[in-house]
This record gives C-alpha cells, sequence and structure tokens, in this order.
C-alpha cells in the first residue's frame, strides 16, 4: 500500500517513465465532466491528499504542482504541507498556467500525459495547440494513477429510478423523436450523450450514484437506427428494462461505449459537444467521419421545461417555502432561547425540514450556511474547522436547495441577527433593488441573457459596488441545481432566453471581512405580449419564502417595487399558509406584511 | 462604349468566358473597404445602374442578381427594371445568401471570380470556405468591370493637408512609438494598414478625397525599422513632405504597397485586420510570414481621445450648437411665413449654416432629414423623388452632423411641427428616458458596450417597443463619423469601453407608416470613482442643442431624469448663448427654460 502522498508521487513518477510520459496531468473530472464526481474518480484527491473541489495536479520527473483557485489557497496550503507538492495559485498575474508550465518544463518533443476520460476533450484539444509550439504531443491512453490506487471505490452500483412520465410530462420516445429531428434539420446522423444529467433527461431517468445530483453514471447514443443507453446493466430493474425498450431503447454495457463509438459507420456525421464529452470518447469516434461540435438537442430541450415539469417546480417549491418557513421560525427560537445554533447545525437542521417533505430526494448542493464575514466568502461551505456560532448580531447568509422527485430548488436569503446597521440595509436594499429589476423585467424575444444581466447590478452599481459572479444560472427539473445552457450573466453566453426556461434571481454584494447578502429566488421565463415589435417576455417568480423586510429601507425602492414586494408577499403568505399550523400562520403573517 | 446594362452584363459575361470564370461577384467595396468609396469604385453602379449604398451583383453565364437589404427593395425594383437583373432581397428567410445561389448555381469544381482589391479579406476567406464544399475555387487576380469601363473616373487626386498637432494632440513620431511598442507587445514586426481612418489618424493627415469622411487614398505601413505611407506622390506638397520624413515616414507611391508587401522578410509575424483589410492585399503577404489578426493598435488607440482631441470635440459643438439653433429659429420662421420647406431645402440650410462655423470641412453624412412617415424609415435619406414638404404637423427627425477640423459632430433631434398626440409625446419620453439612461449610467471599468445597451431600451420594453439598431457608435476626431473599434449596441463585441471614448447616445422609436423619433447626444467616457469593488466610469454629454421638450410628458420621468434634463438645459443655454444675438438668446432661453 502506497501511504504517504511522497510516496504516491514516487510510484506515480516510475509508471511515467516507464510508459515514457514526461509530465502527468491529474485533473478533478470525472469521464462525464460532472460537477460532483463520484469517489472512485478522485484520483487527484488520492494522488494530493488536496480535498478542494477544483485543482489539478502536474507531475513531473523533479516538480509536482497543484493548481487551484483563490477559494483553496489556505486549504491548499495545509493539505499539501510536507507532501512535496507545489500550490501554484491559478488566475494570479505570477502563476503560470498549466500550458505555459509544461512549455518551460519540459524539451522539445517530449510528451504529456492524462487519463482521456477524465479530461474534456475542448480542453484536451485546446491544450494540443499550445503544446505543439513546442512539439510536446499528448498521450492519454493511461490512468496511472488508477493502476497505482489500491483501495480505489468501484463505479456506484446503485439502482436508478425512472422519472415517471407522469412528472417528466413527456415519454421518452417522444424525446427521441424531438432529437432525432433535430439531428436531422443539423445533417447530423447520431448523437453521443457524455453529460449526465442531459441523459437522464433524455431517457428520463434519476439515480443517486453522486451527492447532489440525482443522476446515474452512463452515456447515452441516440440515432433514428437504435439507440443505446449505456449503463452498469446491474443497476437497472427488470421492470424498468422492458420500459425503456417499449420507448425504443436498447440498453449496452457502461463500458462498451468505446467500442460501439469506434464502430460508426465512417459516413456517419456525429453530433457531440466537446466541452461536455472526455477526450478519450471523443478520439474513439472513426477519424473519417464528421462531427457537429455543439450544445446538444438534448442539452436545449431539457433548458425549456414544460407544463407538467413547471406544475412540479411549483409544488416542490411550496414544499421548499415550507422547509425554509419553518426553519427560520426554528433558528429564532434557538435564538431567542440561548441555545448554540452553528452554520452546520443550522444546514443540518434545515436539511432534516426538507427531507420532512413529500418526493424529497437529497440537497440539491451543499449549504452554503454562512455567518458574518463569511458571508463575505462567495463560495464558502462550512467544515468542521470554519464551522462558526451565530450571535445575536451581524447578517446571517443560507444559501441551499433540495432535490424533489417534482422539481430542483435553490434559494438564498440573508437574515440579520442582531439591530442591522444602515449600512446593511443600505447594501441589503440595493440587492433586492436588483433582484426585483429582474424579477420584473421585460424583453423582446431572442436576446441573450447578458443584455438584462444589468437589471439585477444597476442599484449597485450606482453605489460603487460590483459583484463577480453571474446573476442567473439554469436549474434542473429534479436535475443538477446549475444546469445549462442559457444563462444571465456577464460574459458572452450565445444562448438566447426562452420561454419556459427556470432559471435563478441572485444579485448579491459582499464587503470583505464583515458579511455578504445574496436574496435568490427562483424565476420562469414566460411569455408577456405581442406587439407591433414583436414577442415580448418577461419572468415569473417561482421561490415562495418571505425576505427579511428588517433589511428593507423602503424609501429606497420605487412604487413599483414596493409594490412587487408587497404583492410578493401576499403570495407567499396565501401559498404557504394552508399547510402551515396557527403558530406559524402568524410568524409568517408577520413576515410577510405590508412595508 | 456600352450604353445599356444589359450590353455591360453581355460585356461582362465574355470578359468571365475568356478568363475562365463562371460567376463574378461584384460588391460595393473600395480597396480600403471604407463606408463611402470615390466614384472610381462604384464598379457596382456602373454594372447594374443600382445606386443605393449597400448592394452586391453576382453575374453568372445565364443569371444576375443584386443582393440588397430592406432598405433598398424598392428603389431596386425601380432600378433594375429591364436590366435582366434580378432582385435578391437579403435577409428574408426565402431569400439565399451569395454562397447558397453560388452552391446551387454553379456546378463542382468551378470557379467564382471577384477582384480582391475591393472585396474584404475576411469575407473572401469566409466565401472560400463555404465554397469548398463543393470544390468551388476563387479567382481574385481580375477586375473585370475595370477593364469594361471606358469613362471610369481617375483614383482622387485631391491634395492631403496636415491634421496639425495643435489640433490632434500627438506628433506622427510619438503616435508611432505607442504603435510600434505595442507591436513588440504582440510579436509583430510589423503592421499594414488599409483602413482609411486609421492611416488618417496614424499619419495626422486629412483628405477630400471621398464625401463625407475627411481621409486620404493611401495604405499605410509600421514597423521600427521602416514606416511608408503610400500615397499618390502628386496629393504631398514639399512641405507636408519634408514633415513626415521628419516625423520618421517615407512616402511611397499608392500602387507600390503590394509589391512592398510581397517582398517582407519570410521571418516576419505581420499584424493586419483582415476585416478592413483587403483580399488581394491580404494575399500579397508572403506565404511564410505569421499572421496577427486583430483589430489594430492604431484602431484602438484612436478610439481614445486625448485632452486636446477633446477640448475640441468641445469647441466643434459649440460652433455645431449655433448652427443647430439658428437652423430651428430659421425653420419656425419659415413655417409661421408659410414659406415652403422641403427635407432637402431644410438640409441644404443647415449645412450652410455650419459651412458658417470656423474649421468646417463638410458635412459628416448626408443629412437624414425626415418628416412624418419618413421618419419612420431607419435609414433614410431625402432624394428630388421623395423629397417631402414640412407641414404645421406631425414630426421632424433630423439626424444630421459636421466635420470640423477639431471635431466631428454627429445629432438627432424631432420636432412637433403642430400639436403633438399624446402618443408622440409617451413614445418621445420613453426614447428621452433611454437617452438619458445612457448619458448618466455609472458602470464598472473594464465591461464591455452590450452590458449597458439596456440603458437606452427599459422604457421602450417596458411599453412593448424595440429598435433594432444600435445605441452608440464610435465617433472620430475630424474622421469617420462612424468608428470602432467600441459600441454600445445588443450584439456581442468584445470591445470594452475606456475613458476617452467618444460615442453616440441614440435611443429611437419607430411607428412604420407613421412617424419615428431618435434624440442624439455625443457622449465621452470618463473616470467616475474609485471604490473597493475598482474604479468605475461614466459619461459626459458633449453635445449642445436643445431638446423639444413640448414633447416631454415631464410625469414620465424620474426625478433624476427631471433633474437630468433641466440641468442640461442649463448647460445647453450657457455655453451657445454668448455667441447669439439678443433675440436668438431669447428663443433659446425659452426653449431650454426648466419643465
Amino acid at each position: 500500500m502506497l501511504k504517504s502522498i511522497p510516496e504516491r508521487i514516487e510510484a506515480l513518477r516510475r509508471a511515467m517513465k516507464e510508459k515514457k510520459v514526461d509530465a502527468y496531468i491529474i485533473p478533478s473530472s470525472d469521464p462525464h465532466l460532472s460537477e460532483y464526481p463520484a469517489d472512485c474518480w478522485k484520483s487527484r484527491v488520492w494522488i494530493s491528499g488536496f480535498t478542494g473541489s477544483a485543482g489539478t495536479i502536474v507531475v513531473t520527473a523533479d516538480k509536482a504542482g497543484l493548481w487551484t483557485d483563490s477559494r483553496y489557497f489556505l486549504q491548499a496550503d495545509i493539505q499539501l504541507a510536507g507532501t512535496g507538492i507545489e500550490l501554484y495559485k491559478a488566475s494570479l498575474p505570477e502563476t503560470p498556467t498549466i500550458p505555459e508550465f509544461l512549455l518551460t518544463a519540459l524539451k522539445e518533443g517530449q510528451t504529456v500525459g492524462f487519463d482521456g476520460q477524465t479530461y474534456g476533450a475542448s480542453d484536451a484539444l485546446n491544450l494540443q495547440t499550445k503544446l505543439s509550439k513546442k512539439n510536446i504531443s499528448l498521450e492519454a491512453s493511461y490512468d496511472l494513477v488508477g493502476d497505482l490506487w489500491e483501495d480505489r471505490p468501484s463505479i456506484p452500483k446503485n439502482q436508478l429510478f425512472e422519472m415517471p412520465v407522469e412528472l417528466a410530462g413527456q415519454s421518452v420516445s417522444d424525446k427521441l423523436n424531438v432529437i432525432n429531428d433535430q439531428l436531422h434539420q443539423q445533417g447530423a446522423d447520431c448523437l453521443i450523450l457524455g453529460a449526465l444529467d442531459e441523459i437522464a433527461w433524455t431517457f428520463n431517468i434519476r439515480g443517486t450514484d453522486v451527492t447532489y445530483n440525482p443522476v446515474v453514471v452512463s452515456y447515452g447514443f441516440v440515432s433514428e437506427k437504435e439507440t443505446v443507453l449505456f449503463v452498469d446493466q446491474q443497476k437497472v430493474s427488470k421492470e424498468i428494462a422492458e420500459n425503456l425498450q417499449k420507448e425504443g431503447v436498447i440498453l449496452g454495457d457502461y463500458s462498451r461505449i468505446y467500442t460501439y463509438i469506434s464502430r460508426l459507420p465512417h459516413d456517419y456525421t456525429v453530433f457531440i459537444d466537446k466541452a461536455k464529452t472526455n477526450y478519450a470518447l471523443y478520439k474513439a469516434i472513426p477519424e473519417a467521419c464528421a462531427i457537429i461540435d455543439d450544445i446538444t438537442p438534448a442539452n436545449h430541450l431539457k433548458s425549456i421545461k414544460n407544463e407538467t415539469e413547471i406544475k412540479g417546480f411549483r409544488n416542490a417549491l411550496v414544499k421548499d417555502g415550507l422547509a425554509m418557513t419553518k426553519f427560520y421560525i426554528w433558528l429564532e427560537k434557538q435564538m431567542a432561547a440561548g441555545e448554540k445554533v452553528t452554520e452546520l447545525s443550522a444546514a443540518a437542521k434545515l436539511s432534516s425540514l426538507r427531507a420532512e417533505q413529500p418526493l424529497y430526494l437529497m440537497d440539491s448542493f451543499a449549504a452554503i450556511s454562512s455567518y458574518g464575514a463569511h458571508g463575505a466568502i462567495v463560495h464558502y461551505t462550512p467544515s468542521p474547522e470554519t464551522d462558526a456560532t451565530l450571535l445575536p448580531e451581524g447578517l446571517y447568509l443560507l444559501d441551499s436547495g433540495g432535490q424533489y422527485m417534482d422539481g430542483t430548488t435553490d434559494i438564498t436569503r440573508t437574515i440579520p441577527l442582531g439591530e442591522p446597521t444602515e449600512q446593511m440595509k443600505k447594501d441589503f436594499t440595493r440587492t433586492l433593488k436588483g433582484m426585483i429589476g429582474i424579477a420584473k423585467c421585460k424583453f423582446p424575444a431572442g436576446i441573450r441573457g447578458c443584455l438584462i444581466d444589468v437589471f439585477a447590478r444597476k442599484a449597485l452599481w450606482d453605489a460603487g459596488i460590483q459583484y463577480l459572479h453571474g446573476t442567473c444560472h439554469g436549474i434542473g427539473h429534479c436535475l443538477n441545481v446549475h444546469e445549462g445552457p442559457q444563462s444571465i450573466r456577464m460574459e458572452e453566453n450565445p444562448v438566447i432566453l426562452k420561454p419556459g426556461m427556470v432559471m435563478s434571481d441572485e444579485p448579491a454584494m459582499y464587503r470583505t471581512g464583515e458579511y455578504g447578502i445574496r436574496t435568490e429566488n427562483m424565476i420562469l421565463v414566460r411569455e408577456d405580449s405581442e406587439t407591433e415589435w414583436g414577442k415580448f417576455l418577461t419572468f415569473e417568480t417561482l421561490t415562495l419564502c418571505h425576505i427579511d423586510t428588517r433589511l428593507v429601507i423602503p424609501s429606497m425602492l420605487s412604487v413599483r417595487e414596493l409594490a412587487w414586494l408587497n404583492k410578493y408577499h401576499q403570495m407567499v403568505y396565501e401559498l404557504l399558509s394552508p399547510q402551515l399550523n396557527e403558530e406559524e400562520k402568524a410568524w409568517l403573517k408577520e413576515k410577510t406584511s405590508e412595508i
């Protein structure tokens, strides 16, 4: 057994020497380029001891480095101590990028290796272009870390389950017909799916293979002639296998995808999304095949929710609102009674309240339960080492969500635990103006999200405040809480906003060392009106949870913003109160009272 | 002499046959891809009789077609009658694009020809990619129309003149140093300039070779070793030639650029902007040279005005405001006296008033003098056939500008000629809110223009109204009235907004068959403040001309918008009145009085 990190690195170097690989890259991804990889794909953690969610290890004959972003600088420093692995603080001006490092560290004509199954095709091709300047070649055939990792967990074997058509709103065969139509229109003969959420949506399946995303480790292949779901057959009950067959789906073994793809007819035009396909799978496509590289039809279709899915979201958001309401009542009581509540215990309580709701599966991500200055750390998640106790002062930001069979949720609220300062109230009100700015805006059909991002930022910009993350991401239907392809953010994204898209709406502001403020609702794109200038769209707010008005300065809101807030609170009360007891009702009535 | 269009087309077909060209394309551009080509490059007009500003002719053995956009459908229909040339209405779903047409009309392996000197390199390369599907090759060596055109005008021979450093704010040698520094930083050895405004800016020269743009037909070459201005030597006085030499500039003959470029050292990395370089010039670069294709350093530098240029703009805008004020006083009197005023006569009057101002060179574009329903035609310019008489009713939209040695201007105002309707007022006020929305916005440094475009549109979108053109374009300093590389519009443009950029601010709305409304000011990007979130920028309004408050509904403006308008009017009066006579002063005082 290779117990220490230096032993593991040395063993890797021996393997590299044997395979004639001069530098070896170990990224954080799995073969599906997932946000949350299963344990068996945590090679980077095994080789380095670094447990952050993002980071890439590069090992050469005499150097070993970890590239990670500012969220993890401190953690990496601690976890890398004594390992001989150097920390490369990504995105700092003085830090070389991985290609820059490789171009310096390696000689003309040397070789860079990585496991092609856990490296994105787009990324690998970009790397290749950059390294070609020095005639450095790629060797993607070896999983050198996997070969050394003796007690590596197996690929998850959890039973998959069906997303019933009563909740999905569309049968698998209907989805396949639409996908095939779109493939035809674009001149493609088949589609390869590597992204687990696109596969889960297409085949109406869900699972518990990874945390937070209710997906199934699998690959998909769609064509008019044959449609195959490549998945560990032991995970599929006889009933589900039969149902899938009825819908026109053949089951293939998970690992067979590579052989299957390599045997595609040479006159095929293959549709893939290189950004969501691993390099090994991309390389398995016969070279003679033409390739269309774009966002897949499954991904586009998945982003536009049908009436059944939207109904599901509405149900899920009532449940989520009930859990949130009960949570804040509990928190208020605990604090009033002087009971100890920490970031972690609060998050656990909220999880348990969500779990009491019907059709709950799991949380949709690790709650960002952040008190005081922790709130200003954008991607903070509490750990036993950082777990702060909530005191009767300052602000408490809680960003959380649940996976229910009828919908996925994502909500952030910021509340005062003591008497808020004037600055806190001003900051909160500016952020709220941004959230309402998106929620009630009206815009012409056919535009990209970045064009309306500023509705979320105007009040902050006017005060010289900016936040650097996106404003709105897509949200899956009992799928990934962060999904594409659309977004509303400052960065260019050519995907246009369409009715039926469900998204977050989460402007924010962060005062380093003091507090963070974020108010996040879920919104649905819907048609507003049609004029001689064309169709106009707007949003409908789906989330049902009070916004803490103790932090609102009413005079800073316009008449319309104030009306929006009061109407929203009225809706929250009307839809949640029927399922609350008298005490809870009274509490919510007060929290949602008109200002 | 080939007198009729059919004769000309037939002669072209004979030439095509001789040169083994199966289809021949005649675009509207000149060798510099200018917005306003000189008469000698109006081959497309000569071959087709179609005089619109945009349009491309394609001729095959049995077909001839004109592709033009919706502005010119009617005009093209009339001008093409009897020519045998078919009108292809560009951008309509049923209309093939030119590449689509060629792929259908031609057989595998045939040849498409055009004059490489008047075809953009980017466009030619895109065409090549598309036609390669059918192995159709490009032949760019022949100017077949030029060979037939017996009385073709010569290339303009007007004397060029200097932009004195007192107005330019930077000497040629300083500009060349900065350009060479930037070329170095990007790893380029030299820069080829084909765009006439980039050349005029770099060499501090101006001319009257074409209408509206005070540029000189020329090419530029910049490197540490040698900098050459390729221009007809007869246009350059001895004094200017000597001055240029002192600044480190060699003069070369206009036509020698091709030979010069073809002899560049093979280890050179050449910087060009393929979108602003003709295909023949691009092809003249030795194949062994590496190419950097991007917006040129000259273009970026030109867009950021120095203090002297900004001072010049301020002077120019006082002069322009005086001309505008006098014009509207004249118009009011003419109308009151029942004198006939038409779109053309009004535009001519305004031109003559501008011409009375010091340092006036020419108008900066053909005035869009549009009365009533003509105002709803976005790119309308009056012609003797359409010239409408102004009546005491409806709206009159006038978009015009001047070229002064100290700055270029661009302004639009819309005024009522009779009692405006409530709808006119509402539309005007919504458009005005957009104009103010841009003028007074604050935004973080480093962002692209498209992110703030919505400030111009929000009030219109809220009413279900949209306009389809951009909101803000760059404006040259005694150069092109439309210049890049920055913009504020819905389309993606990666160029970021920087302090010193001078732009238009022109939201609009158009009611087809009724009227158009546009209010356009010139604005300057400047620093606003610096906070812990970074630098923030804002705009300063440069244009000085009253906005007709008879069309404003004050209650539709926010407190801040109203304050902006009143403050703006106060500034207009303060800066213009010292140069007005008592009668004019009184008139302007009333027009700029507080609402």
